[in-house]
């Protein structure tokens, strides 16, 4: 029985100077701060459970969001816990559809990424009134409870209420074989950490070697902004996985979509099993060009890190544009949407690699791979889930990551706590750090 | 000559509550009050000439589109006007592609509204700067310098950059005497003032008998909520209007695909022309599906005022997935992005009946429609620009109507600028409107 009335929502821009070491950098994005909006929200109730929620920014814009939760938070500061997850597509469509709101989305853009983070801080308070991590809330909920929290509009004619109900409940099978090998193995990773584009050689080298050592066998590299540069660049780390290792290339939508198929074209010869976000991650059509004319070269099409909503990922599905369907926890509209995308992407039959990285995006979207492989896809067939190492030690339940898999949360909740002193000092632009870099800037 | 360095950007919340009235209601937006990020920059010339913009709005969530502009004002601020115009492609892609402030976006969402505010201003000053009306300064243009004003970037594979050029060079032809032309007869308009969503039969009736007298010839309605308030709505209105007059429909992404294809069947008894947003605006091949399916029935699909960025209006094209293409000054990256739609909706042999409406978009998007006739699409066939009887009277050089005719504005500038009063009286939440209607919300 989950119970308490919400009674106040927080949020907090907290940023980290990311771009001082070239960490994230990549072929568009040459100098993120990796940051957060953060939220927070309290209930009347006496048990001092809290309801942490972010979404994913990198750095400058991240006061835009926060704008866009405080414009939300009408929404949700009143109601009852129970009101909002016994009718939670009811509460989606409110906080995606308001009459005013949309028009500055809908559902796409600054608003969207608000409603991500509201509706993850529900979510992971709903989870810890359970007293279960959010995957195994998922897992142990039932097909009817599942759909009742997704908003079909505009996707019945890909996915219908029916046939959703009707893949859950086939995904019952098996279920509880598959719960305990993710208990024990955990859900198989990829790097990201070892090639951001702004790393010079020497340290590509020494952090593939120790990934290496470490247990990892599937490698992300970065390319896009220089072909001479790509192709030193993977040489050298083709080299050092050898060929049984999985090398996956992601260009940060460089190019356009002729230019994007010559350039792959070029570096096929290293064997990458995909080609991530070649060009616009609105051209759907682009990206079934794309697809199209590299599919005899045995590469595939990644994209969806910025695919801003489940019509756009209809749309990559009904297409044939994509081969690898990466989710993000904090770009749809949270675990809802979520997992209107992973039931289209198993009747569609393409496999989910959810991005992560950035800021807590590990630590979310764990537990929305765990429920896929639990409850809907029961496969790992060419499935990962991307890892990058980086900030976990700024959350309270950090992932853990054993011979590069995911090992499911045990703490009750969504994983999107902050620390306390980590909110306090990176919050921007009043914490201690920035305060720090701001006067050693005044002082240069 | 055009100098003058930017020394500051302002940035005002002016909304008008016309939610009291109802106006402005249709199927998804229920109670919008008209509203406006606008923008003044000013420069250090002695000239007393400032840039005005703005992007359209429906109250709440404006202030986010503000806090968007300001993140954008670091671009502007401190860039002499000749070296913004000088390389405008370079400066367009500053503002939509900050290397962190794209991932709010990209291109879309709060930060593409505010470029298009901040992009609308810069094209204000310039136009006055040339003592022209901006109708006037892109007919004057070279095919050259228009096109170094436009960012190719993902849609090289549907125009490049010389299949442009030859499409303006072309339009020169007759130039002179389309110009002629619409100075005496103005751009044939359509009036969507008479059949609001929430307008009750009576207030239809009358609005519908005073623009028949007026000489209106083409009508929107607005549908989707119910199928027999449609029905009745519909016939009330073809009856007063007649066979000869045009029809169009407006559903405002109120449908799913296939309950859109069902309900314009249903409707297609009242011979509209077009369909106007049948679902969601991300959806291009729900909108190539409803295309083919009411092709039979004589009925287009008519869409864009939602339509992000150039991206998707390609795939629109590629996808003929509209018949009727709505460009929509304020949502678009201002004319550089507009530029580039007017020129594949040429070559996909489309034609542009813009959006309007709003807070000023009449204002703008006339210059937009006038340059499109004058020297890209040579044509008038199944053309219209859609006009909304309202708001008007804050605008400085505000629209003149003939006979149902848009006249081309004569006025140096973009007629964006809004009278000082407006600004100061509709400022939200200080201005005397809004402290008026909070104190009387208050005594309730």
């Amino acid at each position: 029985m989950i119970t308490g009335k919400i009674t106040s929502l927080h949020v907090t821009d907290v940023r980290f100077p990311t771009s001082l070491e070239q960490h994230g950098s990549d072929a568009m994005h040459t100098d993120p701060d990796y940051s957060a909006a953060y939220v927070v929200i309290e209930t009347d109730v006496t048990d001092g459970l809290k309801g942490h929620g972010l979404t994913f920014t990198l750095g400058k814009g991240t006061e835009i969001v926060v704008c866009a939760v405080k414009a939300l938070s009408g929404h949700v500061v009143g109601k009852s816990l129970e009101e909002i997850v016994n009718d939670f597509r009811h509460f989606y469509r409110q906080l995606t559809s308001d009459s005013q709101l949309r028009w500055i989305g809908p559902e796409k853009g600054a608003v969207q990424l608000a409603a991500a983070a509201v509706l993850n801080a529900v979510w992971d308070l709903w989870a810890k009134k359970e007293k279960k991590p959010l995957w195994k809330l998922l897992v142990d909920m039932n097909p009817q409870q599942l759909v009742s929290c997704i908003d079909f509009r505009y996707i019945t004619d890909a996915l219908t209420e029916e046939e959703a109900l009707e893949i859950l409940q086939n995904g019952k099978q098996g279920q509880t074989v598959r719960e305990v090998q993710m208990l024990k193995s955990g859900y198989p990773a990829y790097t990201t950490s070892c090639a951001w584009l702004g790393y010079p050689d020497e340290q590509l080298k020494k952090l593939c070697s120790d990934a290496l050592k470490e247990g990892w066998t599937r490698f992300k590299v970065k390319v896009g902004a220089d072909l001479k540069d790509d192709n030193r660049r993977c040489e050298l780390i083709r080299g050092m996985i050898g060929s049984d290792n999985l090398m996956m290339l992601d260009a940060n939508q460089r190019w356009d979509v002729n230019e994007a198929i010559t350039w792959v074209k070029e570096l096929a010869k290293f064997k990458p099993i995909w080609i991530e976000e070649p060009t616009s991650p609105d051209d759907i059509l682009g990206h079934a060009t794309i697809s199209k004319a590299i599919a005899p070269l045995n590469i595939g099409v990644a994209t969806g890190e910025q695919c801003h909503n489940r019509v756009m990922f209809k749309q990559f599905l009904q297409a044939r544009a994509l081969q690898f369907l990466q989710i993000d926890s904090c770009r749809l509209g949270s675990v809802n949407e979520n997992l209107s995308v992973l039931l289209m992407a198993k009747k569609f039959n393409i496999p989910v690699c959810p991005h992560a990285g950035g800021v807590g995006l590990c630590e979310l979207v764990q537990h929305l791979i765990l429920f896929d492989y639990i409850s809907v896809s029961g496969s790992l067939d060419n499935r990962m889930c991307e890892y990058v190492d980086h900030l976990h030690e700024h959350f309270k339940y950090p992932v853990v990551i054993n011979d590069a898999a995911y090992m499911p949360p045990k703490d009750p909740g969504y994983s999107t706590e902050m620390t306390e002193e980590s909110v306090l000092k990176y919050q921007f632009p009043s914490g201690e750090v920035w305060q720090n870099l701001l006067k050693e800037s005044t002082n240069v």
